[in-house]
């Protein structure tokens, strides 16, 4: 298989598929929707992963683990939820395989069918809740801050690798309070964790904004969104924090005793991240030539690589190498020696920059001789030739730069990529011939955002948080309008 | 809720019920045979999880995801593993649900029916060989050295929590390896791997040894397994390592180019261990006072309270109390401070006693203007008062102190309750009134292995590795046998 990627600028979508394969970062499986997380692509989210779990511990959650199943009973509990997702569920109605009698293989038995259909969760909110039922009796109970790490099931029509796949991997925090306050406080300390992890660690700029009420997520009263912009100027939510009210704790009956000895509903909030935010990596800097990974995310930081004709001159290459290793991860800095025979320089370079490495350094012989060696960074391109002494320092400082590069190049992109308008005509033209967000007043009504998707395609991803007030006309209808609001063609 | 336990006397199986769910380690949910893994479970799981992945990463694994589904066809493909999983799938049979149409709910739609039933996964030997096929090209792809934390339902008729669940959560490994040789090593290593972590980290000793044939892993050629004794006399099997010969390979059709031009079937091997190892860890130690916790997979390691009638003097010991917990964190101790008021010193010690923290400090008044500090092994019940100036070292060498001494206690059992026995009669006889595991010949056949299962309920739990060969005859047909295996009633 040749290594070469499609230009982004040929074809965007065939880019980006191509890319995810031939990076290792997942393939498609022979179950229909369902990917492989390759071990490359696994070592990333394992670091995503590592982040956010500390960030929600330094915080106070906790972790740990509910049922893969959900009754069908409790689905149909919360009637918006139920709603939300009766349309893609995966459906266990059987548990037991038998040998057909006609010898045509293994059938489903049907003597052993379930008396109760189990739903794979797509989200665990119900199941949550039936226990919370259990857990929570007394103010002194609260808040209860939990988070999972599981796999769930959503039986999506088109699929594509990590950005919408029928299983795909998350957390899902769910969280009981004794205020409506503590609650609304919750799903906005979650955003912020959230935009922090995604501007420092995936060196991706987000908007923090509030969804519509056709947007909000199926059960809560108020969603938050953070929304990024990939390079083909279409919007990616990355994450979602819901205040559910007292929704599910009125559909599962979760009341407590508050300090007053009152019995009153308790005020919850759901929040996720998931594998897509790999999606929303690999978008947001990677280039032809392959991936670009912000440092503090990428498996591999710094790859070293020999250039030699003998064996001695390998020798002698890998002995020094040997204490610039040492040097480096003393540092925290992972370092990998690719010092295989059966390849040569060039195809390691090619590889490497496919697997977008942030740092490669290459050492010759001249090298040896002159104390010297050749370090190339991913994303510029540049190349420079330093002095073997100074690497640790130059690696150090280099992969910050290379981090706060690669954020800033994005935030450049996304900011020149916010397009304020004033009429249908303008709206259509920023669409098709610049893409990005547009600004545009709204008047606050469903039927006008969905008529403007039905024309355009765009969505509202989001009404920006501490948005400016101001007089103005509904880019559609020209009803009046307080405020403009966030449209982009999505993922 | 009343914290006191059955006892284990009393009732064995009664008191490890009780225990798991008042220590808050787990809990039944509302789905048939799943549990909750409740935050103080998960956390002691997650410290499991960090120690073996660490192990696995050192020799070369790395962690990747596979679907969750498993298409009904790629199940049958391997006649012997689907003949053991075939009777106990959940099977999913359709993809969305709908309100009926005469108003009675929400029900599956007959509409939406799968053309192949999906099996969620029992374990991933099908779904990973059909990956593979994919992967493996040439010798140079081999050897592949995958590891997988997931989920996975096996639909047992009895359950219980932690031992025999219908979901549960653990880790797979799946090799590819280019001969025999060498994946009956990895077997090995494996297996070296699991005895280390129960030993070093669970402070649980256990014997490795091969599976019978009858007790193998359905499509394995060989299965090696490490076997744990609980303190009822009742073995445990705690892990598993499967040497899979090519049977994988051939059912998926797996071949690789040797670097002798040849092609050829791989050779495979399968390894597991799962949230069941917290049964093990809960049965191996703890007493009718709560969990025995090893300080290496305790979440916290040392509890301090303070004791105290006023604000003042809690301020006053708070302020010592946080040198102190600087002190120890440093040092990579967990030490929780418990400073609510809410809750009294007795009552604390019991909670703690009964979350099997490993030390407990209490501090008072007196103690403060003396200097000391009293502390409390949770194994031993030892206290002693010690100078608040060498409590760092003092905690330091005695959770050291008590990790060996879990171990050692655990490996006194165990070595009193293996006994050699010459006749039937010996052997129902130590079943019955001594328990543990029994050391008996056997002629080698799985008739007499069944039939002794029949008559006394015990299995052969493993042929122990390096096992001394000695003539003898079957205990139960008197046939000649060449060597002792273990027999034990197990979980």
């Amino acid at each position: 298989m040749s290594n070469k990627l499609t230009k982004r600028e040929t074809d965007y979508s065939k880019w980006y598929n191509e890319l995810v394969v031939k990076a290792n970062l997942a393939e498609n499986s022979g179950v229909r929707g369902c990917m492989v997380i390759k071990p490359y692509g696994y070592a990333i989210w394992e670091k995503m992963q590592a982040e956010l779990d500390r960030m929600f511990k330094e915080t106070g959650h906790e972790n740990a683990y509910f049922p893969l199943f959900i009754p069908k009973s409790y689905l149909s509990k919360e009637a918006a939820h139920v709603e939300g997702f009766a349309k893609e569920c995966a459906v266990v109605t059987h548990y037991r395989l038998k040998n057909a009698e006609d010898g045509s293989g293994l059938i489903v038995d049907p003597e052993a069918k379930l008396e109760e259909e189990l739903i794979i969760r797509p989200t665990s909110e119900t199941i949550i809740w039936d226990t919370y039922k259990r857990w929570i009796e007394s103010y002194r109970d609260l808040p209860l801050l939990i988070n999972q790490w599981a796999n769930v099931v959503r039986w999506e029509m088109r699929t594509r690798l990590f950005l919408r796949t029928t299983e795909f991997l998350w957390q899902e925090g769910h969280t009981a309070h004794a205020t409506k306050k503590e609650a609304v406080e919750e799903s906005e300390l979650i955003l912020d964790i959230y935009a922090e992890f995604a501007e420092k660690f995936m060196a991706m700029p987000v908007i923090k904004g509030l969804k519509t009420a056709s947007e909000r997520f199926a059960g809560a009263e108020e969603t938050y969104c953070i929304e990024g912009l990939m390079q083909d100027g279409k919007a990616l939510q990355a994450g979602t924090s819901h205040f559910l009210g007292q929704n599910f704790a009125k559909a599962f009956d979760v009341q407590f005793t508050s300090k007053e000895g009152k019995r009153e509903y308790v005020w919850a909030t759901s929040w996720g991240v998931s594998t897509r935010l790999m999606g929303a990596l690999v978008m947001t800097h990677s280039d032809d030539l392959g991936l670009v990974l912000p440092p503090n995310l990428a498996p591999i930081q710094v790859v070293i690589v020999p250039i030699h004709k003998t064996d001695e001159e390998l020798d002698a290459i890998s002995e020094k190498v040997n204490d610039i290793t040492k040097g480096l991860r003393s540092k925290g800095i992972s370092v990998k020696f690719d010092n295989r025979t059966t390849y040569k320089p060039g195809w390691k370079f090619a590889e490497y920059e496919l697997k977008g490495v942030p740092l490669r350094i290459a050492m010759g012989p001249r090298d040896l001789e002159a104390g010297t060696l050749e370090i190339a960074r991913r994303d510029t391109h540049e190349k420079r030739t330093i002095s073997q002494n100074e690497v640790v320092s130059f690696v150090e400082n280099t992969l910050i730069d290379i981090q706060e590069n690669l954020y800033n190049k994005a935030l450049n992109y996304r900011e020149t990529h916010i397009t304020e308008v004033n009429s249908f005509e303008e709206f259509k033209d920023v669409l098709d011939n610049k893409a990005g967000f547009v600004s545009a007043h709204w008047d606050g009504t469903p039927e006008t955002e969905e008529k403007i998707k039905d024309l355009t395609k765009a969505t509202i991803r989001c009404i920006p948080l501490n948005n400016k007030l101001e007089d103005g006309k509904c880019v559609l209808t020209g009803a009046k309008s307080e405020q403009r609001v966030l449209f982009a063609k999505a993922y």
